[in-house]
């Protein structure tokens, strides 16, 4: 699925990498990765996390793709997170850890470091926010610096709002959400627990809705709201229409990348995956873990079923069965997309075989007539 | 025009929906939509709006659609807004409305909707917003929390400038405009009367223009302005730059939806509706009444003729003459592209039936040659 | 290369245009663009600029592309920036400047009525900027009103912060810099020297990055950061992701349009231009001096080769070699998708043709039988 944005989980191969600003023992590593076993020892302290062929003394460095096997023995890394059947044996000074999967090992080990990136704030509002009389704020929540808070809106508890965002009349933010700078939740929209949204992500703008009377387009009032459930993740810059009546939906555990528009009355499903620049038009159904690739694009009023895929730029203009792969646009079966991709290169020469073949058709005629 | 963003009309086929805040009797119903005529009386209180298969008691719904006429029979709505050659009877406690275009009278219900969930705010300079000595404000505006308004700035009568937008130096911004939270308006750039921004809109970010001297891309200065006429409305994180010099220029009546990227020195006429992720490069005109469908592209220095309309996704890179309707990337007409994409799924058929032409030639002329 | 986006070098051939809030003299004009040598002379004061076409008494024009030398003889514009072989005079009251490159003079005047434009600030923090303790703003740095600074952010020399900007904990941005208003910088990102960036932009958003367990995406931190290399531009609302670990790095004096989405790990080169609304996925690397054309995507671990270009909406997925020109999705090299879109218009032409030899083949299988 080549287009599909987003989907990183090799080693970058190239520098510079990111020296942390933290550091941490052999042991506080063997701590959080858990692992089933180890190898070797290291006095080195880690301050880094580098792919093998970059990493230096002080880094700490994983096997998550089989590909590199090679690299291990000749890695520099202080500590590298392996898959229980690599075979080699550490240099001096170097430490292997054995651990059912690297990849997760290594998330393990970055969650440990994202909190102390980002300490978990003092709960309370900044002086410096602006909240209407009628919002309540859990006492626990913590609103930043020059943050407005409509009337009737609601903050849960636990729920980091932070700076310069904006919560509009009678919004509802659950619990253990983190609302990033300058995150827009327009009237009357609903985010439930745990939802994590990047900065600029705008919650409830108006759906494209018009109706043509006498040459001009009367706006088509937009009066229903955005419902985002539990678990969910939203990019950069990402839009989400409220509905023209009743919800636009976003299910739990979706998680969507930057600059993405999902416009009103769109439903979609749980455990989806929809990257970057992809766009779904309005009243279209996504049902659960559908993966839209980066600026796919989906036609209104359709249903695109459970755990169908579709490749990067791909125009989806009709229903797509559950479980489908698709590519193109307007998009056809992966596969068939890719044998038209060969084909298309013969197309050429299937020109001049057609012109050769009417050149032989003329001259049988001409000897079959005489 | 499958692909074209956002023309949301029919209803939405699922739940959830919207419980509204607010309460209607049928009394007050029939005195938003004026219908032609009324069939049964209700005693129900409307408190939401659902599509005819979903609709409870106390909701309303509506026929906008013929294909669901036999949904009408079978729904518990307690008001309907029906065609007027609608033939069926309500049950017990049911009212149907007939008018016009049902669409239309539900726009209207709607309408009176949005008034209340937007309440028309107080005029008046909320005490945070930034505003410069040199300013103008008219005493019947609305700013908002957290605003900055630089020097020489104007703001139109009855204009409501929601909290934490930017209206830069020298901007003037006319009567009866809403700018939503955290709109953009850069220097020097003018908004007309009765413009709608939604949140996050940014007006007269510099063009992307840059000569190339000496293996360096040295800028190109962008000091003309943009200039959106009357009743205009933009979508979500939309973006406009400012001309190279002169103006870029969104006339009236133009509607454009989230995340659009209109270039530098970009003319589009009157009324024209441009789809999410739309984006238009610089220096090309778009008549009146061109339809853009989402994430098309339009190349520079081009004319795109009135009335003409764009599929999803399709890439422009001629003159488009007026009244045609395009798609495909590069556009071709758009009965030609759907053509083309029948054909698409016969090609490997084709490379076959060449394959047994060659046969056949080769056997024909060998038994020739004999 | 007809879909790329901004390139605007040619004039504007149509109104309205700009008048300038400004004035020049004749003087003050030769002073600005340094003329090789002067033909005729006005008195006029030149307030505005404008195409050949267009101009009027009081105007400044240039001949930017020679194919519009004709219209130099008629056009009215007071003072006319010509190439050294132009051959002809000025009409009375009327002067022309003879330069190496009139588009770079007008560039260089457009410079001077851009300082204008946009004065220089006084240098300091506004009072209602937040800034938290243990940021360093430099003294000779100016940060506009309501914005946000973290502690350990650092703001270089000279440095412009507009309004409403929030610069996230430990964040560097170095000397010279302009962040447009609401610009985001997100902890640890950094952001060299004469970088501009447009209203909007969100650097060090988190990468989209999860690991797929037990039926729920589960998220990998993403707690890499983003470094700006030196006279890099950024186009509004446009987004860049921090690297899962090590960087995402933009090279020195690459442009970048609106709308733009950069994923986690990528590199860029220097040099290069990203048009509006392209997308890179993660981990790809973009070497010196390529060109992506707008809309175009580029999918995740790849490598595209040094001064390459791709066309408007060009899908790549796969590397790219050094110089090559591309286009088309997937990309092929543009002279075969150009002789592949002419083939396209053919096609149901070669099936009838197929059809047709079809029926000769059969006809002569009969009588060869026969």
């Amino acid at each position: 699925m080549p287009l599909i944005v987003g989907h990183c989980h090799g080693p970058a191969h190239r520098p510079p990498f990111f020296r942390m600003q933290l550091a941490f023992s052999a042991a506080e590593i063997a701590a959080i990765v858990q692992p089933l076993s180890i190898k070797g020892t290291t006095d080195a302290t880690v301050r880094g996390i580098a792919a093998l062929g970059l990493a230096q003394a002080g880094d700490l460095s994983f096997l998550g793709n089989p590909k590199y096997k090679t690299e291990v023995a000749t890695s520099a890394a202080s500590i590298v997170l392996l898959p229980p059947d690599y075979a080699g044996e550490p240099s001096i000074g170097q430490q292997f850890l054995f651990v059912q999967k690297p990849s997760v090992a290594l998330a393990r080990l970055c969650t440990r470091i994202e909190q102390l990136l980002w300490p978990k704030p003092v709960p309370g509002i900044h002086p410096t926010a602006v909240i209407a009389p009628g919002a309540r704020v859990a006492a626990t929540a913590t609103v930043g610096p020059l943050c407005v808070i409509e009337e009737g809106a609601v903050i849960g508890e636990r729920t980091h709002v932070q700076a310069q965002a904006f919560i509009g009349r009678n919004a509802h933010i659950g619990a253990d959400c983190w609302l990033m700078p300058r995150v827009t939740i327009a009237t009357e929209c609903v985010i439930k627990d745990r939802v994590r949204l990047q900065p600029g992500v705008i919650i409830g703008s108006d759906g494209f809705g018009y109706e043509f009377v006498q040459g001009r387009h009367e706006k088509v009032p937009q009066v229903g709201n955005v419902v985002i459930e539990n678990d969910v993740e939203i990019g950069a810059n990402s839009t989400f229409d409220r509905a023209r009546f009743s919800q636009t939906v976003v299910g739990e555990g979706t998680k969507i990348d930057n600059l993405v528009q999902i416009a009103h009355n769109v439903v979609i499903g749980k455990h989806c995956l929809i990257c970057a620049q992809a766009g779904i038009s309005g009243s279209t159904t996504i049902e659960d873990y559908v993966v839209l690739g980066g600026q796919a694009g989906v036609a209104g009023h359709l249903r695109i079923g459970k755990g169908a895929k579709a490749d990067g730029q791909t125009g989806i203009n009709s229903d797509i069965e559950p479980g489908s792969f698709v590519k193109g646009s307007p998009c056809m079966p992966y596969n068939f997309e890719q044998r038209f991709n060969v084909l298309k290169k013969k197309l050429p020469d299937l020109f001049k075989r057609v012109d050769a073949l009417e050149t032989v058709a003329e001259e049988l005629k001409k000897s079959s007539a005489s």
